[in-house]
């Protein structure tokens, strides 16, 4: 089965649907590190990161924000010494999309690349 | 009078005097846009700076982050798609010492820079 991170990041738009409870079941054991959370009521996907200092947390950060701006869908990232929190979320559905998963997981994937 | 800006940076260290009313009413004025907060029972200082994409808002969090390491005195940056709120305050004396004041005007100036 193709990994999480090697699927397709689809066009999120308005109108676009929300990951279903069955592809989030599905998805989430692959990003086992994320959490879902609520806020506001907006279903977001964060993950906190530990460097080991604030040059590495910032060298994350412009690894994660450069891979982002390439697939054109944007995180907030909260970068303080040694830790980077990435959160993922689709604003024009204001929820879950499943490019947000995708995005997880390729995240993880920079760690240590 | 030496701008904030050109303020010698003081090491911070446990047992750092917190900036007294008297300095904050002095150094406010240099630094109008920017906000004083209180989280937690922690005073810090926070501005949010709007840019015109993601990719400029990462721009700006590398030039804050690298100003912020070469100084060693560490921000909280939260970069999203068009915006960067930054965050300072002194951890080991929990409040505003001048440092964080100083860091506040260099941040204004890397703005157009």
């Amino acid at each position: 089965m193709t990994q999480l991170k090697d699927r397709e990041c689809e066009a999120c738009c308005k109108g676009a649907p929300l990951a279903t409870q069955e592809e989030i079941d599905e998805m989430m054991p692959e990003i086992p590190d994320w959490e879902m959370i609520e806020d506001d009521g907006i279903k977001k996907l964060t993950r906190t990161y530990t460097l080991s200092n604030f040059a590495e947390a910032l060298a994350f950060t412009i690894k994660v924000g450069e891979l982002a701006d390439d697939v054109g869908h944007h995180p907030t990232l909260i970068t303080e010494w040694g830790r980077v929190q990435v959160i993922f979320f689709s604003k024009k559905i204001q929820g879950l999309h499943v490019t947000d998963f995708i995005m997880a997981a390729r995240t993880d994937s920079l760690l240590n690349s």
